[in-house]
């Protein structure tokens, strides 16, 4: 499990005075990043390189609001990790009180830049190994 | 059921040059706000009223990405509709040939300013009946 | 000049209940679009041909809130046209009852994929004809 | 003046594979956040004061793209301070190289909830005294 932390912009919130509810995946997206970047290999290196990480499922459920100005702390944990597809898990909570405020999943596949599946596996072993340890 | 149409903003692209998975909560909200609009009682009234709708759930399916400038239509439909909770669910199309993009719902509650569960059929059942009946 | 139609989302507005001011360059950006399809070569397309117009300055002052759902009106005029940069100035008003709302600029540079900057006029001079006529 | 660090999000890049110019606003926002705070006053505490500071003008000059997981440095400084109005300017870095990628301002009016002016130099003296010292 890899930790994040943001603090919730302006920008962020809606007249509701909470924050977007589709808000949440950019959060998601910067915890993966942080996993993806712990596990010793940048997501921009992996596009470099030419493999993408396309998103195909996502979810999320909303527990307590988020509100401008929280700091949060968004945990990402590997769910399951094959040759060509991986799921993230998610858990944002606030720091102040360790409130939990929402969970959510996200699935992806493992493609070339023309979205044709690859074998992470088989084409880059040593980043699969990685990402598999990378919350250890 | 009801559709609108979109088209697709440079600003909701990003560097995979498809539509950030994230946007497409952004389309689902566009798609209820027409079918509870077209249900007669714009959503703009119902928070005049103190009537909130706030999400507790999402989820989303990519089946194939949207680009730049495409047309895009979002079918929404209403799949289930108790005195406290409402589910949309959504369907992404190209409009030029009609391909799916993405499917998806979305789970709300009805509350109050105060985010506390009130019961809709109970507080404006004209609007409880019309929500049943806006996508016939 | 081109006028734009769209109506204001959810997720444009923030905690004042207001649109987010940093979303009116996104409605600029929907103007200009709209500017250049219908100038008769669409923005897609110019990228397609490997020419991106970047934006290297952008301006803008509001007048009064725009708040959700309201219907916005987006006008773009062409203020500068040279070989290698343009210029738009774009008015937002209220639909309803044609209120200012905010008035903006942007300033773009003609460039190759590289980012480095191409003589509009003699690479695409049917183009560069129809843009200056765009608005008419 | 006072600096603020964030890191580029994938879903803040467009197409064009560098950040979408909108976003630098919201950049901005962050910065002068950060400059309310540090002056003892968070803005989340003036909101609850009824006192708001809205936008009236903004703009942005970009001089290099900023990219996907690139650390940023916001500079942010108190241009100008009246007891109705405030100006910052902002000067936005690649922390990495400290490379320059863009410099704006944004002008603010002090209002109550109803967006009616305010003196805020009478209204909150205190407030006003330290947001002139806020950067020192």
């Amino acid at each position: 499990m890899v930790q994040s932390e943001i603090r919730v912009r302006y920008q962020e919130t809606d007249q509701m005075s909470v924050v977007y509810h589709g808000n949440y995946f950019t959060w998601f997206e910067i915890g993966r990043t942080d996993y993806i970047r712990q596990a010793g290999f940048p997501y921009q290196r992996l596009e470099q390189e030419g493999i993408l990480i396309p998103v195909v499922e996502v979810q999320c459920r909303y527990i307590a609001p988020a509100r401008y100005d929280d700091e949060i702390i968004i945990e990402t944990t590997l769910e399951e990790l094959a040759s060509s597809k991986v799921v993230f898990s998610y858990l944002v909570k606030r720091k102040e009180d360790q409130a939990r405020l929402a969970t959510g999943m996200s699935k992806h596949l493992f493609t070339d830049r023309q979205m044709k599946r690859i074998n992470l596996k088989r084409r880059l072993p040593e980043v699969y190994d990685r990402l598999q340890k990378g919350g250890l």
